[in-house]
């Protein structure tokens, strides 16, 4: 069984440094392969044939004039896929469904938004499968649509799903609806709560759907054999999953189908659920050809992705202290075309950096007529944070407290009991807290139209399956197999770290690389911060179970019990004098004899991680308003965060970059434009814009390190929480910068030109 | 430690049957992936410049023409690989020194055989590296040279290695000479035998290098970062040998390369060393692209293989009851250009089929301007029982004594001491020739100028450095990664075959696969017929640990000790009434449910397998000998050969036949024909002349089982025994057809016809 391993306080010499990335030079040289770089001989050009509209019923399909153009090779449509079953299963953070899987991948009854596939070919060429798109006829029957969560909840709104009746609620309602279920979580008496407060403010608002934005779009490759074996190229942040999938919605054996995951251009939770792969395989089954599909940026917008568009009321209730006596909430989802948004984590997340006595959160999970969402880094955190911290800032104003004294009056700490369940471990949010007390930034001098904003983020962070194999060489180098995909963020050289600690080496010395689904058992997907606590975890179990063999294999060349020896820096010694006078050995000396001391050397991992450590973050921002355009220029951004133990400070740093612009694209500039049949109007990276170098300062980073007592480094998650306060902080800063303060995403020039007119006419609070 | 498993009898339901191979669907498609069907994005194509002389002194290479040309991105000469120790390390049965492994790669003080490389260049495609090849310029100085092994030894012999002082010979000789090594074995006193005999005969004998002819000429493509880490695909019978090759040619950490072996096209000895890969490192090095390189089939004649041709002089002494008293064997063998043949084996082979008191044998190690042996299938093994076999048929017909009865007189047997050490356990010689007694072919009818011949061979077999790793999946399926590479010879279908048997489920519902450098620890190269016997050791160890896994994992499930569950017919049951009423968990129940009861199951095995059960074989032959032509016809040819336990006959069969075919091969038409300056002029198959199907008759087979007692499955070794007897069989037949022994190799029709024109004329024995 796996041993979940404790923290240790010790002297490091190569965690907390900054090695080179051992995957750096092969990302900077084009070298590294990212999906759309794999090929194989003889290999067919698929391509996805969409709906065109938002909802409508398809009546029939038909191929044959595609299938008789000269090069298309196999067609696929609905009826080369079984029906599933309702069952659910995990892929990131969000449940999927495999009834609603097999449908979102490929539409049957219906198609549910514009982008849905209806049908796939496969051809000699690219050029060839685009032409064989426009030859597939399908009969559609257009039904009316809805767009916004709100209008979605309406009596008379169109009904994606017939059969729909809202989980969650009792008794469950007799008629059908967009609201598939209801989530609640409470602690003690809001209303009593509310009763004794001194200041109850509640506000209103509204988010859209924004998209991960990585910059690879989706890529893979199925060659599928006439026994029934098949091989995936995909780019995926969890090749074990889509094993699973795939296993599942083409009723096959997992053992006969071998995932191999390609070099990432990112993922941020929008590469955990299958896309193109169940289509390339049945493709590849179907002409006896390895089918390689890739997705346009369209169609990545079109049918990918995004999180959440949210409709949110939050209600907070204070004493004049500013101690917060009760905390309410409504969060309004959308789930896309398929129940199952981020509403449950958003509605844990909420007031989760608090700690009260009263709370109440209620979650609606609301299909409407979009591409089913899919995670997005701290999935609906930052949502139903917004509004919260936006309230937060109204009342310090309100009460002349302190925005960050507010917050440490009711700072979470160790002990505080959440209202969805845990109580908290040591945790280090009021340490970011007092980091932002004490940061110059707050002490930077703000002009005219300029203004400042902090906000906070939680996030729960995870750990699940996680397996890894350690192989020491002949020569004393160590390989290292991983099987959490590394997401770009650097979890390889973090590895490598851990790994050389452990071993006494030189991190030069240890080669990471990710395996495929054969190499290792089931790895979760690279989500939910896990990644580096994780697999942080099993090397160093598996480290650690190399070093016992190197122990017993010195043991054995000494003659002496295994007891009597121990590992440090980098050898095998003597435990003590009484033990007997032996030279040291060093790793390469066990290694270069290890075949004729009983065979290799090798550490291996199969874990369940558990004790992730919750992370938390304060971020602090300067803007700047351009009361003539409207637009939002972010002049200086901070971040502080707790990370546990930083192993690699340069990643780390990194992620906290990475998710603050995310954040700030999101707050600033993103958002889908759907015309009035469903038709989104903007699936490109002109129209849709996120932030460019150009838009952004350097981003100010603060690594606060409060260890995890259930991880041997101390590591916590740290990816996700960078993307949650963005929103909130750059409103409340726009709020401090003009007096107006704007509770709708995004926060673009001409929405905020538009809250300036109408401020100026009177109208803004 | 790793447990070294023993034979157990027991109901089989799995091992014994012909499941259809894993890779077989991949290879008659054409989807296998060989070496030359692997490309990268941007690689360049290398080609080597080889010697046109046979011996040279290499005074100068010019490659500025060659650099100045368009296309050419790198070219590498002697200058650009370090020099090496004298320092050896075993690659397959062969022993080699890395003082002449970079010597015959790349040519430095001198070329030693015709082909021998001087340069490499890489370009951006084949036709301008084949233009740069021509711009080289290498000024030669011309030396003599010598290809026959006996003429290597006389006095004024033109010399290979000026500073070479022959080994093994006491006191050491003052004078170089091409004699590199001596080696000696003995037992008891041949002179004493020799004087009891009342039969001895003394003959000599001659055969040529013949080549490995694997379909899949080598092929190489390495892909080289500027941060010293390198993949190296490429087509080898040992991915981790060739690692280590490289990690010490190129003075490399071993954990910067990773080798993924491609599907094999056969290698037989011939693809345990480094010809292509280091250079296509060190080109694309200098090159910064991946570097792509073949050979073509001229190539490989020139510059790889072959086995050695030899020189042997047989002596044996036997009572007139048949009983043999004396043997002593003197063995002069080509290594080629540098030391290193297959004579140690070849002498350790010589007689040991038999229990014998006396035996002396001496083995020369040769140096000729003849490209460097490599091993082939039971390397030395038929040259040298070639004159054995073939004085036995003599003194058989001598004594008149039936052949087969004259060896079963002789046989050894458990309990008997080998002239070179070791003490057989059980073995199955005798078993094959009372299997050759009883077998209907000695019934078959034979006309005029046929002819049937027996004889019979022996190899060790082996064991030596093996790991794998099995993966339970989500599902119960199971992958299993296998280090030693399936040389095309269908061990993933028997490893497949030991685990289910092992886990108790459908060998379908496991899936083996070859896992490169990276996925698992170091394995030694398939060879000396050690696959089976020593990976299906190490996934017997690992299916074990896996149930032990899943045993645990019931026992917590059910609240009881892990005692109390055993693991029979693919579920875990209750030990005993008393541990409690529980239903039995499949493989797939308690695989469902291992990321909640602590993370996925898996079984790993590194382990140095000891034990290998030694093989014997028993082959018949029937020949038709055209007086006219020389032709000699294969009429009928039968393998008995002891298995141990066959796990899957049909692949067993398969090597019978295989080796067999080869051996007729190398029996009647192989050779390789130098002209007088040293030049190879049959580099072909046009000229070298393999069996095609049309030659060889369908080869019948027996299976004979005398279980190992040290492998769980009584697995021996099959891969080589079947190639030792052929040679001589066939003389025996040649002689019982027409009365002409044929004392030299291949018995083509020019050689068969000589020798009956001058039996003619009364000039043959």
């Amino acid at each position: 069984m796996a041993t979940m391993l404790k923290y240790e306080d010790k002297d490091l010499k190569v965690v907390g440094t900054r090695p080179i990335r051992p995957d750096g030079v092969d990302k900077v040289t084009g070298r590294a392969r990212y999906g759309a770089d794999i090929n194989l001989p003889g290999q067919l050009y698929g391509r996805v044939v969409r709906s065109p509209h938002a909802h409508a019923r398809v009546l029939a399909i038909r191929t044959d004039k595609a299938e008789a153009l000269k090069g298309v090779k196999a067609v696929v449509t609905r009826d080369d896929f079984p029906e599933m079953p309702i069952e659910y299963a995990a892929a990131g953070e969000l449940i999927v469904n495999f009834r609603d899987v097999t449908r979102n991948m490929m539409a049957r009854e219906k198609v549910l938004y514009d982008g849905h596939p209806v049908a796939a070919v496969a051809a000699t060429s690219d050029a060839v499968a685009r032409q064989a798109v426009k030859l597939i006829e399908v009969d559609y029957e257009v039904l009316p649509h809805v767009i916004d969560p709100v209008d979605a909840l309406a009596e008379d709104a169109p009904l994606l799903h017939e059969e729909q009746i809202t989980e969650g609620v009792d008794p469950a309602p007799e008629k059908p609806s967009n609201l598939a279920k209801v989530f609640r979580f409470a602690k003690g008496d809001v209303e009593k709560g509310f009763a004794e407060a001194d200041l109850v403010i509640e506000r209103e608002f509204n988010t859209k759907p924004v998209h991960q934005g990585y910059i690879e779009p989706q890529a893979s490759l199925a060659s599928y054999t006439e026994d029934g074996q098949v091989e995936v190229y995909t780019a995926t942040q969890g090749h074990f999953v889509i094993r699973a999938q795939c296993a599942k919605l083409l009723q096959m054996d997992i053992s006969k189908i071998r995932v191999i995951p390609t070099e990432l251009g990112g993922g941020f939770g929008g590469k955990n659920n299958v896309y193109l792969e169940p289509l390339a395989i049945v493709l590849s089954k179907k002409s006896n050809r390895p089918v390689k599909m890739t997705m346009s940026r369209e169609d990545v917008f079109r049918a990918t992705g995004p999180t959440s568009g949210a409709h949110t009321r939050i209600k907070i209730g204070c004493r004049k202290d500013g101690r917060i006596v009760a905390a309410e909430a409504e969060l309004d989802f959308q789930a896309g075309a398929f129940a199952g948004s981020s509403v449950p984590m958003a509605s844990m997340c909420t007031f989760t950096r608090y700690d009260l006595e009263n709370v109440k959160v209620t979650g609606n999970d609301i299909t409407v007529n979009r591409p089913k969402v899919a995670a997005y880094r701290a999935p609906g955190a930052p949502i139903s944070i917004f509004g919260v911290e936006s309230i937060l800032d109204e009342m310090a104003i309100e009460l002349d407290i302190d925005p960050i004294q507010l917050r440490l009056r009711n700072a979470a700490k160790e002990g505080t009991q959440t209202y969805y369940g845990p109580t908290f471990g040591p945790i280090g949010y009021e340490d970011t807290l007092k980091r932002a007390v004490e940061h110059p930034h707050l002490k930077e001098p703000l002009g005219p139209d300029q203004g400042r904003g902090i906000a906070t983020g939680f996030w729960f962070n995870i750990g699940k399956e996680t397996t890894t194999t350690l192989n020491v060489n002949e020569d004393g180098t160590v390989t290292v197999i991983l099987g959490t995909i590394d997401v770009a963020g650097g979890s390889r050289a973090a590895m490598a770290m851990m790994v050389a600690e452990e071993l006494g080496i030189d991190v030069d010395k240890v080669r990471p690389q990710i395996g495929d689904t054969q190499a290792l058992g089931f790895n979760f997907v690279t989500a939910g911060s896990r990644g580096t606590f994780a697999s942080g975890m099993a090397v160093t179990v598996a480290a650690r179970k190399a070093i016992d063999v190197m122990r017993e294999r010195a043991a054995r060349t000494w003659d002496v019990p295994v007891d009597g020896v121990v590992w440090e820096d980098g050898h095998a010694r003597p435990a003590s004098s009484n033990v007997g006078e032996f030279e040291p050995l060093s790793i390469a000396d066990i290694a270069r004899k290890s075949g004729m001391t009983g065979g290799a050397i090798a550490g291996h991992a199969e874990i369940t991680a558990e004790g992730a450590g919750p992370g938390f973050g304060t971020h602090i921002v300067d803007v700047e308003v351009d009361r003539k355009t409207g637009l939002v220029k972010i002049l200086r951004y901070t971040v502080i965060q707790d990370t546990g133990k930083a192993i690699h400070p340069a990643y780390v740093e990194g992620q906290f970059q990475g998710g603050a612009v995310q954040g700030i694209g999101w707050a600033l500039n993103e958002e889908y434009i759907y015309d009035e049949n469903g038709t989104l109007q903007n699936p490109g990276f002109l129209d849709y814009r996120v932030p460019v170098a150009s838009d952004v300062p350097f981003i100010g980073t603060e690594i606060v390190e409060v260890p995890n007592p259930n991880h041997p480094y101390g590591v916590r998650g740290i990816g996700e929480v960078p993307i949650i306060p963005p929103i909130a902080a750059i409103s409340n800063a726009i709020h401090d910068a003009i007096g107006i303060r704007l509770r709708e995403q995004p926060m673009s020039p001409p929405k905020v030109l538009k809250a300036i007119r109408e401020a100026g006419n009177g109208a803004a609070g």
